[in-house]
């Protein structure tokens, strides 16, 4: 039987850590092609690369495993890999990461990895975004690596309907400190902002966007809640941002201007 | 008493006609300030700018306006509008646009516009995303505006529950053919892609990313249906991506592992 294809992707760029631990994890489980960014693309959500060209380079990162970097955003990488890279050829599953820092709750909207992971369910790819809460390049994926493989069998074996995507977060803890898997929703919380104010030579302002991670969230059944109480959380995702509940409460604005 | 403030953005840049035409509208509804980015943003989604420093500059655009160019994607700029320019201000509505071109469906997830509004209602703004379906320059403006006036005075009159946002997309159709206003799900869409290939002088090849819109919902309550039979689109959206219907089928993963 001929093994399953494997799209590995991500947003830290195709020399990342985690993106190694991904490939390693994916390789046991069929063939790998690894199309990824060629620079940092933390936090470029689910920007696309219009007014300028891409390049896709044929290059040798990973030994026997057929690998292209990207110039663009991360949801480029995936089209260019399936219309470019991979054209012609059936892609079962895309996974995304290994992200250097969490991607729960609210995080899914500003980051590439969940982006990429997102723009390849709209191509009917079943898909999965990986993040471990570790934001350092030495972390340690060992842990995480374990569970993946886990995770990846199980969607290969039992696919999920089109359209969906996993958003898997994993808690910086040792192997024996995880205590399994949880189905969750996302978070309700938010980033609370400031900008640090610096001065140019001439002595012009600039701005460095801060922030810090705040869940206001009571809820148990949350990814956040999730990753603070030792599980690794799972949100399946979607892109349909419509707002159901509001459809009825909205209807009045049908009135308007008659 | 104290007029609304309004806070104006888009992605097409601060000086696209597109924004003019929608300070005009909110300059007879409150008092405007503009913040908008300093160059084209389109298909940026909900990037933010983490690795690079960016530059607020308040500049001349509108007559009698408070306005600030960013050197950011559209996100930065409501990000740098909330936490410095108008720092200690209530903004009381955030809309973004007009928009040259659709962001119907699916287009929301890869549109500056809808995700700037988008970034204003996590920050509790009420806002609304307004497109025209011409993408030309000299598109004109003066239908949408008509209706623009009476969304937004609705908006301010009746402020809508936190963290809801509405994505308005407008027919490019004469002023009497517009039928009205429709409360709309986002319509199952997506684009079909293709990459045109070309060779730099060295011979290497480089893409340019094409495609076209391809609807296959058979819905009449969605927006691209309005769209198509003459109506002004409102789709209310939000920031949970959560598949809450896949939770169940996917609790099956928490015995993974045990």
């Amino acid at each position: 039987m001929a093994k399953p294809l494997i799209l590995v992707t991500n947003d830290d760029g195709i020399v990342a850590p985690g993106i190694r631990a991904l490939v390693e994890v994916a390789m046991e489980l069929g063939d790998v092609v690894v199309v990824a960014p060629d620079s940092p693309q933390s936090g470029k959500g689910h920007a696309i690369t219009i007014h300028d060209p891409l390049r896709l380079k044929h290059v040798k990162v990973f030994a026997g495993i057929e690998a292209w970097e990207c110039s663009g955003t991360p949801v480029d990488c995936v089209k260019l890999a399936k219309h470019v890279a991979l054209k012609h050829r059936q892609i079962d599953l895309c996974v995304s990461g290994i992200n250097h820092g969490s991607n729960a709750s609210i995080n899914i909207i500003y980051s590439g990895t969940l982006s990429a992971a997102m723009e390849a369910s709209l191509e009917g790819i079943p898909s999965i975004g990986f993040s471990l809460l570790d934001y350092s390049f030495e972390a340690n994926f060992e842990p995480a690596k374990h569970w993946i493989r886990h995770i990846m069998q199980s969607a290969l074996e039992h696919p999920f309907p089109s359209g969906n995507l996993l958003n898997v977060n994993i808690p910086n803890l040792p192997l024996d400190q995880i205590k399994g898997l949880r189905i969750c929703r996302q978070a309700d919380a938010r980033w609370v902002e400031e900008f640090l104010e610096a001065r140019d030579p001439n002595n012009q302002p600039y701005y460095w966007l801060t922030g810090k991670f705040v869940n206001e969230d009571p809820g148990d059944d949350t990814d956040v809640w999730a990753l603070e109480n030792g599980y690794i959380s799972i949100v399946p995702s979607m892109h349909d941002l419509t707002n159901y509940t509001a459809l009825e409460p909205m209807r009045h604005l049908e009135r308007l201007g008659q």
